[in-house]
């Protein structure tokens, strides 16, 4: 496993991935990919915006406010004006909170959030061009998809939240880009990003969860700027003998995935977006039960459910009673429910009030989850058994190019539910517009700063 | 390794620690415990307010000030005025830039300084009686000994420097303590601290090593302000599945030394304070070599050195060629050719002048090092040939009586040549002095600030 095919030992991994992001330029992108991003950016948004009025939000503004004293960054759909390390924080946790991310299946990392939210902080405050934006957003986001490649499963299995503890690295990288740091800066940078990887997977089920993309957004700004100001690391964070993929990969990494074809090739066809609002690993369960729901069957009829999953998907989601929504979202039973039952998964499937529901309740109790080796990680089996027919399975296979398409992810996020509670929806699709367009902003802190309307001019305008 | 012996499965480890902080009074505390926490205390300021100069602090202030808009909270000897959390992050990193700290000899954590980092700059900000501070600073302390100890070796053996790892605990609760959180709040606090838990060894020999107690007290701040404002973390972060212990330490602790006689034991009474800036494992070797250089024989004339030590000193301070001061506090080499050469071990050892002292260059490059099983981590042997003496040996054992006396630390740190850039002595005097009696001040923040004079009149004073 941890062979490189290029021979890091001539340049270290981390100096040669220092040195492909201090060559790249932006013509070096392809179109495919720049398109790519943009979609990337236009679900980022989408998700940012639909979790501002989200307690989680309100409470960590509240509580750090204080320490920010007068900035001028904007955080995503919020008046507040603060500094843009602390922007970049509340930017992670919002878009973040409903779990409504896009994901890299062969890592399951949530590659643009942490990029994206130091991005559009940094942006609020510095001007930069929606080409440079582009640019170092993809650079960023391709080094998350690098490095959480190179050392899945090892990371992920020793309980890392790698949305955070890998994402932090991208954003490092792409804050620093703009900043255009030199290679030594851009090594330290990194250096900077590992020494503040963190983010324990105890917390699924709780706003700390949607802290980690907050938290590594933040340390990737500040990583950035005390590299850029001489503050030095060690020269080997991937690589070294006590750096990232040692402490937390047991060493395990191939880092071809890090190094092959480096300022050649941009993997970003491979993200996908969820159209539910919980873990991509449990999106099998929801649409094989909707798809039950769909042929008619009376829930109150079906007397039991013994879905058959991956053992990751079982221990990941095996919250029994969840007593919040955040809970429901790792609740492999609630998901069963919520197909079943609602023949859906947005928004209003994941609240206080529907872990809550007594149909749902009922439902969920008659679910069991069986570990099955032979079933892989993106699918399920659901044989169930009900009075009116006996015996029957479905078996629900992945069908990613689905998920891949624009109309799985803003519109059914917007149709389930999702709320934009400081624009009106025709700035939301004047915000969306721009993101689909943000090659061509003179300033993409004039989108940043669209996503806030002052109440006042808010309700004059939906009046 | 995993059985614990107070059953925490009836009450979490995790919510065990939580409860014992809150229901903690200062009366709890035993006298000596408390006249330890003063004498870490001392120390603690000594080495801040001497690493109030380091570059590596000017950096950090000028790279992050700008994130501070007005705060009121006072960095230890400087005159910046910046944010809490911004503070506690400069203190960090001055008073670890030398490496001249406590240390706890059961696990290598120099505990106090993530804890009085964080401390120090809240009480900048927020009036504490010397009382509550002392009380808080030694839950803190006595929290990361007991995680230390629990997780010591497999913690400390993957790569992380706990000294921010799991210093991160200690201060968080000690903040929170002060902030007076209930049993809920006080989880959460810890839950914030374990999912920022962060620091590479692959930084030592760079000021990244010093960012890692600077950067512990900062998440430390945070974590007690949001916990405070009631933002949710899992409920095990200790000893959950994917807790700090499963996901850091490969599952690998005695929890026993979290809970055997939690609210009654305070574990201060083994704390050490080191003669020698540099880690303190390597202190046998120079200690040994001064003894070499004591009996008068004229370094020229040694042909060549053999330390044996164990394993992890030949792998933590493998540097050959120590290239900049920061280098040479990872070298075991250099530490044998200080010893040798110059007798001593302090400030002007380990300056970027030093490692290029054609002198000690000379001497080190006839140093080697072996691994060897027999010899424990705080011993050496020093075998040596010269053209005088052909064979003989030295073997050192511990004498950490002696460490643990006052005069093997400020003095030695005075005498071998610590700075205090922004005080004259008179001042450091006074400072030191309510150190000591730092449980009889009403308000600690008189402290902090005393670290403080505008140099005109420290001019004014000394002149």
């Amino acid at each position: 496993m941890t062979t490189p095919t290029t021979n890091p030992s001539d340049h270290g991994v981390s100096r040669q991935l220092a040195q492909a992001i201090v060559a790249s330029a932006p013509e070096d992108i392809p179109s495919g990919a720049r398109r790519e991003a943009a979609r990337a950016l236009v679900n980022y948004m989408g998700c940012a915006l639909g979790g501002t009025d989200h307690p989680a939000r309100d409470i960590s503004l509240e509580a750090l406010s204080g320490l920010s004293g007068h900035g001028d960054a904007t955080v995503l759909g919020r008046t507040e004006k603060v500094d843009i390390a602390l922007a970049s924080f509340p930017n992670g946790i919002s878009a973040h909170i409903h779990d409504y991310d896009d994901t890299t299946p062969s890592n399951y990392i949530h590659s643009t959030f942490s990029v994206a939210s130091a991005l559009f902080a940094h942006a609020s405050t510095t001007p930069v061009t929606g080409e440079d934006f582009l640019h170092a957003f993809i650079l960023g986001f391709v080094a998350v998809t690098r490095i959480g490649d190179a050392t899945y499963p090892a990371h992920h299995q020793a309980g890392w939240h790698s949305t955070g503890s890998v994402g932090v690295f991208g954003a490092a990288i792409a804050v620093a880009k703009l900043l255009n740091l030199d290679e030594e800066r851009m090594l330290w940078t990194i250096g900077l990003a590992a020494t503040q990887s963190a983010g324990l997977r105890d917390n699924f089920g709780s706003m700390a969860k949607s802290f980690h993309p907050g938290a590594a957004a933040r340390s990737a700004v500040e990583a950035a700027l005390l590299a850029r100001a001489g503050f030095t690391t060690g020269s080997t964070p991937l690589e070294g003998p006590r750096g990232f993929v040692a402490v937390t990969a047991q060493r395990q990494a191939d880092f071809s995935h890090v190094t092959d074809g480096l300022g050649r090739e941009f993997r970003l066809a491979g993200n996908t977006y969820k159209p539910f609002q919980c873990g991509i690993v449990v999106h099998p369960t929801i649409d094989a039960c909707r798809e039950l729901h769909g042929k008619g069957i009376d829930p109150r009829q079906i007397e039991k459910v013994e879905l058959r999953v991956a053992r990751l998907v079982r221990d990941l989601y095996d919250i029994r009673n969840p007593a919040i929504g955040l809970q429901g979202t790792f609740s492999i039973y609630h998901a069963a429910a919520i197909g079943l039952v609602r023949g859906k998964g947005g928004l209003d499937e994941f609240t206080d009030a529907a872990v809550e529901d007594p149909d749902l309740v009922a439902m969920q109790k008659r679910v069991e989850a069986i570990a099955d080796a032979t079933v892989s990680e993106d699918s399920v089996h659901v044989p169930w058994s009900c009075r009116m027919v006996r015996a029957s399975r479905i078996s629900w296979k992945p069908h990613w190019a689905t998920l891949n398409a624009l109309s799985a992810t803003l519109s059914s996020k917007r149709s389930s539910g999702t709320r934009f509670p400081i624009l009106n929806s025709g700035h939301v699709d004047r915000v969306v517009a721009q993101c689909w367009d943000i090659a061509d902003l003179q300033d993409v802190g004039d989108l940043a700063r669209a996503t806030v309307l002052a109440s006042s001019e808010a309700a004059q305008e939906s009046a």
